[in-house]
């Protein structure tokens, strides 16, 4: 590791920053990008980091990504809105729609925003600590119409994507941050595995024919295979009902979905805000959280050497190392940023 | 089948109310206690239909469900509300606040309810299928305080309940209405089998040391075993995840939890109303719906004579079939409300 450069975490925003402007981004909108992507690597999201900086750039070049303009508000009311992304950059969209959902969340108790047609919004973990920081409890869901590789419990063919969900849940210590899907496993962790000739640690996905399999050549076969859903063949029914649930939430809400049949790389996303401070209190809501985190902190663990963590306990210890001692990226996200580095001719921040 | 008695469901409902009623019970809170269970049984919810009207009378009897008066507002702000239930019936409070949630998203566009001190709530899906057919997204989730069967993930000492999760999406036809919890599997079912010296069909639960068993007898161990968090070895940090925002939703916004240690019966409750007119409208959500309802119900099935189903749809059809033909209650339910008509000389109603 002494080899890899270590970069302080600002100079990196500042860098892709630059990158993203160069391409006739708005400087706020290549700001927010860029602080995004930083703060997934940051939080140990590596394959949602900077990783994604070439191909959000690529797609900047292809014209599938635009670099400026905003969005169109389709439908107003005081505790949801529809917007249209328009294809403008996910991130710049979701940080916003974290924003304002939050914004009125704090003076009507919640809120909630959906966006059609926004670009990839890379790492959702990479919302969450500000605001939960702030008190808010934020929910994030998105699919991406445009993707299929989850059947529906007792399917063989795909209808829908992962699905992730993401939930920042205040404490009066760090935050719980949640990153997950409804399914058993992601189509980034099964290409990853593919591309490296690995299997999954079990059956994580079907054949075309439904016999559960460990291996992602799967999605090379013709029909190709699918991921299982939350909950395997036991309890896949429950991952199926969330799976929908956040279909209904992304292209139900926003009428833009799978039905269109859309062929961009993209999402749909909602973003939900809830304050407790219009139910029982920050105070009152603490209280609960701080005994919960203690019951599971304090809970005698399985393997003596893995005690019990809340969700986000890892990510936000690795971002408070890397923003004390500076980030090493992946080898691999490395050597992409020295590459689009010297294309650009924007130099890369010296190492520290 | 023929010996046991067939029954039209309102004549259940009338006679369930009247037991109520015969306990102090006011009008209102007796028939939307009794018309929640009877539609327990009609979705096929055998175990929490009027399985728990004797449970429910012994509650009334021993002073802890109240039978009178109305819960209090703790705070009230325009999409968010916090009620106080004060150990009325869950029944009665959660439909309400289906009702009141409902109105608000009607205008706002969503809005949340929770309530602490609820009695308990019997059947989730009983509260969905009304809802969805006057065009809302409702989501109901649930946790008990007063106990705990389920392990943070890694961990072995119980601190959750299994905290069921229910939601109703509307479609152009008949809804699609999910009730799952996010452990692997419920407490109801762990004692069903548990009494009957069954095992469940996978290591669904842990003994106390950790180790994955099938065996609920675990339960009766000291320190006694645990249920499966949704997802179980593979991937129970998602259900670990979503236990965390139930428990965040209901007793973290109610300021009322696990921290306070209760000991009642009872439940703390979130209901969320989500109105996809104030979104792109009830019309486009409704195509999108139906897209996925098609995806799902052509896919193509592992099991042929497995066709695939959406959630909800095998409640209805037996719900639809009760109200044509008649309702036959689960043997051991007819056995108990005989016993209960036989004590309170209030003579059952006739069989068809």
């Amino acid at each position: 590791m002494s080899s890899q450069p270590i970069y302080w975490p600002h100079t990196l925003v500042t860098w892709a920053t630059s990158l993203f402007e160069a391409r006739g981004t708005d400087l706020e909108k290549a700001a927010s990008i860029a602080s995004i992507l930083v703060e997934g690597d940051l939080l140990g999201h590596d394959t949602h980091g900077l990783a994604l900086l070439g191909p959000y750039l690529r797609k900047i070049d292809e014209g599938i990504l635009k670099p400026t303009g905003t969005y169109d508000v389709v439908s107003d009311r005081p505790a949801a809105m529809l917007w249209d992304g328009g294809g403008l950059p996910g991130p710049w969209l979701t940080a916003e729609a974290v924003t304002q959902s939050g914004n009125r969340a704090k003076e009507l108790g919640t809120a909630t925003i959906t966006i059609r047609r926004s670009g990839h919004i890379a790492c959702l973990a990479a919302y969450l600590e500000a605001p939960a920081r702030e008190g808010l409890i934020i929910e994030i869901f998105s699919s991406d119409p445009s993707v299929a590789s989850v059947a529906p419990f007792g399917g063989t063919r795909a209808a829908f994507t992962p699905n992730p969900v993401a939930i920042a849940i205040p404490t009066s210590g760090d935050p719980i941050l949640i990153d997950i899907s409804t399914s058993i496993t992601t189509n980034g962790m099964s290409a990853r595995l593919q591309s490296q000739g690995k299997r999954f640690p079990g059956n994580w996905l079907l054949d075309a024919s439904g016999r559960p399999t460990d291996d992602p050549a799967v999605f090379d076969a013709d029909p190709p295979g699918t991921i299982q859903l939350l909950g395997g063949r036991d309890a896949g029914h429950k991952g199926y009902g969330l799976t929908l649930l956040v279909e209904a939430m992304t292209g139900g809400l926003a009428a833009y979905g799978r039905a269109e049949n859309p062929t961009d790389w993209g999402a749909t996303v909602m973003v939900r805000a809830t304050d407790p401070e219009a139910f029982g209190g920050l105070t009152g809501f603490n209280h609960e959280l701080d005994w919960l985190a203690n019951a599971c902190r304090g809970n005698p663990a399985i393997d003596a050497s893995s005690p019990v963590r809340l969700p986000g306990e890892r990510g936000l210890a690795l971002k408070r190392d890397a923003l004390e001692h500076g980030l090493v990226l992946n080898p691999a996200v490395q050597t992409d940023i020295a590459q689009l580095a010297s294309e650009t001719s924007i130099a890369l921040p010296q190492s520290i």
